[in-house]
């Protein structure tokens, strides 16, 4: 990973995010790194004043800290000599970083080995990598990488700067917004799994429907998104998902949703905007994640539930306060036991003596 | 997914499903549709006659409603200008939709850019699409489509009319039924997990067993099945199995089994014909599902469990109705503790006013 | 999976592991079988005195039992031709299996359908199946197989004797050592899940470091290990991983460490050397496991937890033994609930009783 961009001065990194940098301005900045890893040459951050701590040895040329904390950061990092001030360091480290190492750009191409099949669009500035299959009127946009080994079928539509690392699979008639990243083997628009029984066995429901990826999703390697029964499975813009993860037919998926590796979603589950789940979570089919709920790792909603703002926890989910309370008398299980049998002891005293007097 | 078939009159639609039309049997049907979305050309069904509250609106050319429901739906849907009714109307749908969208088909073809190892034997009337590779001595069926980048091994034998998505592989030596349909990424016959520890680490187990898949499974992306560490790994007939799903070596799952996404099951494990496994679910080894036995999503079975008929939840599993009865008193612990608190309250004031009376 | 080795003598495979013959030494072994399915040519084995019940029918031509069990093991298994007694029993069959039954070689090959970028560096006696690509300047060292469909990134290095099973996803950078075994679709090195949320949405946290695999490590068919953000993810030395298992960005996880089927591994968590993990376990970030440490299935790890040398289970996880306990606690509370209500009863009783006495 060294496609690093062109060194930068301090000032102008500083300048990019809105900074203001105290120390030698004109220093050259060619990389970001952890504040442990940092030497000459690197940008790294801070986090908060009480971080600032770690920073004592710390070997960058520079150093990102937050609003107002710059003259306590130079007393501390005394080796690094830029410090820049900013309003939010990690999201400054973040945008530096984005200017330092450019995401990887490949030229223009359609390698010879690449199969484009009859009818399919594709854009002159995209790129499509050795072994790369395109399905009949299948679109792919303008600057759009599509590595080796991918498979896109027929009548699928991609749209512009989008990224699908090797070996994924888009079946037929699914659409890509613009600026999507796929990691390797994601697989969007296999059938949902929806049968019905009869005296032989299973039949398989239809599974017509398609999927829509919006703009700005990014989703994890092997994750897999299954194309709606009927009507459209959705992910919307800006929503980030994990490795491993299951989306099942018919899911919507909002804006601005982030789930974490491995979780698994039933058919039919909405997720509204801006909810974030954690890992290994299950979810039965029919649920609704309203806007602003969380949901911990590993928990489990059963079929149907409405799921409200808060923070969620445990199987079957709870408020996390109650999920708390509730550990909290399970570990005192023991001592109940041992209260319990010092009143059985009691009241039987009680009554013998009660006895004796009566 | 527009390779819809022909149209078809209502009258020839109810006459392949057996049941009974009123209204106009003329009128011409080209596709399936849920309820809500749909439109002229479309059939839809409601499962029972409460379900047929939600016909009101629809604008569906045909509706499948359960038998003896015509004359009412003819009251509710009633722009709907024919009734289909049918002894199982979500059945009857599912049948039409097979006929309406038909499985996608592919004209017999060796791709050019498909390699095929010497000795392989690949039926006439076989498609091999871009990048395919089939390794030595395998023999692929008549009417077998398999998709870009599928890998297959030496010695494979895949039977008649399978399909393999996009990128799946199969290990050396296995063997697929016919009618298989294996999603993106399905992988057959990787090495089972064992190991023996000696002083220096782990040295591999034998790996040499094979895995037999039988007629009529289906699998879903990125599901796998390892190959038998000695004898063989099997799936059986009609056996229907979601993304993501583990099957470790040596199980042998029977007939018409469900498994959902995400499900890990160890090695040595049977689970036998009609057994029904939620998502998420976790076997330790050696485990026996009896066939009549359910399984909740996320529950845990530990290692050389027998599982009888009936419905089973939780870690570890539980019957349903023991796991609702413990859940209950958990939820009801707080109160417990209040009442602990208040006999010793209680048992102290007695001891109190018996200790002065004595 | 045919590609069994040269028959040769019990005598030969006793003195290989150094074991003990009774009975016909020159007799010819093929392969291994279990107790079970063995016929003539094969050799079975028994851990233990109380498993030889179980070789009473055993048709094996050879059977490796444990020291001292010769004489013992000659009268149940009658039919058995020669015994082997070793210190190992199951030790001594693993390596009698990788004799009679060694890893299948490839030839040196680079595939004609293969593409090599320009500055990659293959070693002469290294094997590249059809479909494979390898990036700009990476370098796989001899002995090496890769199998069809593979995907190696820009600047990978792999080592030598390593086989990478088809459709393998190496991302840019990363580096495998020696006798390294990726099964089936294995991805290393995609982006780590980190991002940094403003008004707008996320922004991804800079994804810039790499991932090192050591010598003699396996991983299962689509486990996944993400790159490092900054600095490394490491699998150490001989380490075994089994299928669709994921490690987050930043982990370091030590020697022979052993982790069981779909467990996932957040971000900067530390696994030490010879840890053992069950399947489905779910870790939250920056947990340490300490060397010792053995974690049962389906347990969840919080965040920041250092897991000590001991067995672990639940969720959260506890010591086995409180678990235990605390189960056993739980089914005691419909019991408790009665012992309460009793007492109350009771101390009414009391209270009456004492009321009218006092």
């Amino acid at each position: 990973m060294d496609d690093a961009g062109k060194v930068k001065t301090v000032e102008e990194l500083a300048a990019l995010i809105g900074g203001r940098v105290s120390g030698d301005a004109q220093i050259g900045i060619e990389c970001v790194a952890s504040i442990g890893s940092a030497s000459v040459g690197a940008v790294a951050f801070v986090e908060d004043r009480k971080a600032l701590e770690s920073a004592q040895d710390c070997a960058a040329s520079a150093l990102i800290v937050p609003d107002g904390a710059g003259e306590h950061a130079r007393g501390i990092a005394h080796k690094v000599p830029a410090i820049i001030e900013a309003s939010k360091p990690r999201l400054a480290f973040v945008l530096i970083g984005r200017i330092l190492h450019p995401q990887k750009r490949r030229e223009p191409l359609i390698h010879p080995t690449a199969f484009i099949a009859p009818g399919a669009n594709i854009a002159l500035t995209a790129y499509l990598g050795p072994h790369v299959s395109i399905g009949e009127h299948s679109t792919i946009g303008t600057g759009t990488r599509i590595e080796a080994g991918v498979v896109v079928g027929d009548d699928v539509t991609i749209g512009i700067d989008c990224v699908l690392h090797p070996n994924v699979t888009l079946y037929d008639g699914v659409t890509l917004g613009d600026n999507v990243v796929l990691h390797a083997g994601v697989c969007i628009g296999a059938d949902g799994f929806g049968y019905v029984r009869d005296d032989v066995g299973y039949h398989k429901f239809p599974q017509i429907g398609t999927v829509v990826i919006e703009d700005g999703v990014e989703l994890g390697a092997y994750s897999c998104v299954d194309r709606a029964a009927l009507g459209q499975t959705r992910i919307g813009r800006g929503t980030k998902i994990d490795n491993l993860v299951h989306v099942g037919h018919n899911c919507d998926i909002g804006e601005r949703v982030v789930i974490a590796a491995q979780t698994g979603i039933s058919g039919s589950v909405t997720i509204e905007d801006d909810a974030v789940i954690g890992g290994q979570v299950g979810f039965g089919d029919h649920v609704r994640v309203q806007s602003g709920a969380v949901i911990g790792s590993k928990a489990g909603v059963l079929p149907g539930k409405v799921v409200r703002p808060g923070v969620w926890w445990g199987i079957p989910i709870q408020p996390l306060d109650e999920y708390k309370r509730l550990n909290a008398h399970m570990g005192r299980l023991p001592q109940m036991r041992e209260e319990i049998k010092e009143l059985r002891r009691k009241v039987q005293e009680l009554e013998e003596k009660v006895h004796d007097q009566g």
